[in-house]
């Protein structure tokens, strides 16, 4: 990598893009030059689990990062799809954004294919997550789908671009044809 | 489209078509000019949730149809596999069948991807299905693998067709592979 | 296969459904009981050697087989994608459609295929082409881009359906962003 | 879309991003509020045609636009696969892109795929490339492998990445791998 | 098959390869003159319940083998990836090992799908496992797992092999991964 | 690696298994304890670029290493298939095979993706390839298409295999269905 410039790298789902994410990209670009974030399972769309698609997702992040006044200038956002031969998938993943020297995770799976030896030059940092079991995707497709308040729980402007493509009524259908016995 | 023609579509898996499933043709051969009848999963066969393959349901349904004396002149049957990626799958839908204005589901899922602003121009239509609970391809093979009654569930040709490529040893067979310790 | 049926299939990839296809689908049903037309390359279209979807060529079929009064209750039109692995595609074409005992090819490679222990049970026939260099999808895609008359060599139904999706167009563009300098 | 918004669309290979995507970029963001750039044929790298990876591509557009000062607040940069059935590419390309209302290209099929009735809420601009004969990609790949200078084609920035990874030698290498006889 | 050579084919995970796969293989080695050992799931490895690369299975039988002296002359050993459709898997696997004569499996779908029409030349045999409960994947990577004893159920060189790669570590990280709520 | 094994690793298409195949076998089991031969394109068969499948390609390497006296209990024979996205592929690779220490390649592209910063502990080997434009695939598949001799230019097994298998006719029928217009 040229001139001095480090980057960190996170990556999640982002179903959708909450305060604990964002608090992550603060701390990263408080420790690297420049952020990259990776939107996984990019494939994924209109399933509860998976209810946004990838170029929403990039809008909401997108927008909370301007509404932030996080320099977007020192980000880039990229999806990424999965890869069933894991082995495989971090090269994948190298192939796709720019060269990188801090990789934040604290999933064990990640941390532990990074740790083979092609990669001994990627340092695994483990993030500090706030407030986990609040600033969490599933707990917050959670609540959205049974009612309860959520609103606190993600930027302002995930808020309104979940309610202008009317999200709270789609993951409610999810949640619904996950639940009922399917008819085909 | 051209010349007054109007087209229903509906979509299942058809493991077994079912009497629900030939209800359903009806009802659209008398709202619609013709009907395309979509087989869905088409990749997925010799498993518990789909044991036929795509070209024994293509038989099926072709024979009760015929037996049915429904219009075959009227009617289009197509196979078509799944896509991870759900938004991108009805445009993947409407490559593999001649162009429909109306699509009989009431399926949340298919209705909520229709309803996107790319796909104003086709009505979704909830379908009047008749005995839900037993026109059912979940029961029908749960009453095939545990040896109960299940004849007066299918059109006739469905039944002996099933009897013919010996599909209730297939389908017992496979109850068991699911539960079951495997052994590879 | 059951009681007397004997099925004869042919595979092409129709793009357009000729006067030859037409001529050939009239041998199989003197032939055999019923007939099965497999539309290959089916995940391919707006390219220049695939022009139309696979719906748009299961339209073309399915319409000049009405208007040539060939008695569709005893056809089935499948579309089928490729394979890359050859030695496979067999068994998956046989996967899709109801089973036959006649295939109707004179391309070296399906029979050579088709030939081998696995699938001694079925008949490989040589179709009788007529007016083969005429009755020819590359030569007709030729004049169409050309501006040539093509009218004469598909059915009267085909060549409107063509008019009516703008296919003469379609294909004149595809013609030349094949020849041209590509930019991205 | 929200707010007043406009988004225009670009898409390239950018196998490099070279002045003439540079320039189209600053059409873009006079004319639109937003601009989104799509990193086509993702998945290749390490062929002649297609030498640099899409991080790398990432990389380079990043750079060159920061220095040239084009506001990053206002840009997407994203990295797509082809797909084989062109019909469903557009609604993928949808899935992976935040909303956008303007599409610039001159590529025909680009044009054709997305003036169906599907996509009518598009528009299409064609672009005004300047200097379209040196400006392009596949001259400029010529010029590296052949010892050509190309350096006054490319933003500073692309040609010190170029650099950087060794990216001469990489084209070189390839342009040759193409050209001689191949032994495995 | 030429000049009376018999090939019997055993198929696995071999997560890992443990002492009853290689007393198959010596039932098999008495029976037919060559053996074909079938790593199954090739392209799945890094999660719980398929720990092991396709090279580090491949590398444990190959070390087995040598290390109980059967004769590697006599032996392939093959990774094979899965098929989504089971239809089509068996010939697949057909198109990627040399000619068998009999399939060792006691697995009812494998059994199923390989008495089709098509395959009527193989012999299906039930294999003679011993020590069922004890011998078994699913046991022993629950035990590596939990801190159990699992020495004795595999061969000397798997347990050595388990031990370089840190097999241990990786197979309790994953099973924690599998019961853990997940980050992204 | 363990125990002072080295292993080398040669990778080939081997349409067919050649003389000069064989001999690059016997340089490489001089210089490293053991071999590994990767199958390459291993998806591919009955094209006339790639007329064996997999199988009758593994069959001949291990016959023709079998008459060689070659040293089977030191080998490992691979088949795997390609990636379009060549960054990715040699990740692919090294999940696929035992560790290797020597990649014996005069590939450009192979040296070039395995010199990258990830893979720096495999040394590259220039193999001495003897007899190049007469021991080439290329070239032996031109004679077999058009009748000339080729007998000396394969191990003797490998050139009873294509007997047994009637391989001389399917290379034939392919290069003319490769030269003939394609009927669909």
């Amino acid at each position: 990598m040229a001139r001095n410039i480090t980057r960190g790298l996170m990556i999640g789902r982002f179903q959708p893009f909450h305060n604990g994410h964002l608090s992550l990209t603060r701390q990263i670009l408080k420790e690297c030059s420049e952020l990259i974030i990776v939107i996984g399972s990019a494939q994924f769309n209109y399933i509860y689990k998976d209810p946004f698609t990838a170029g929403e997702r990039m809008l909401m992040i997108h927008e909370a990062l301007l509404e932030s006044l996080v320099d977007l200038k020192r980000c880039y956002i990229i999806p990424i799809a999965n890869d069933e031969n894991n082995s495989r998938w971090f090269a994948y993943l190298k192939s796709m954004v720019p060269p990188f020297n801090s990789l934040y995770s604290g999933n064990i799976l990640v941390t532990n294919l990074t740790s083979s030896s092609s990669h001994k030059e990627i340092r695994i940092i483990e993030p500090r997550y706030e407030r986990k079991t609040e600033y969490n995707g599933t707990s917050i497709r959670r609540k959205i789908a049974s009612g309860e308040k959520w609103k606190k729980f993600v930027p302002a402007s995930v808020y309104r671009i979940i309610e202008r493509i009317d999200g709270v009524y789609r993951i409610r259908m999810l949640s619904e044809s996950d639940s009922n016995p399917q008819i085909w």
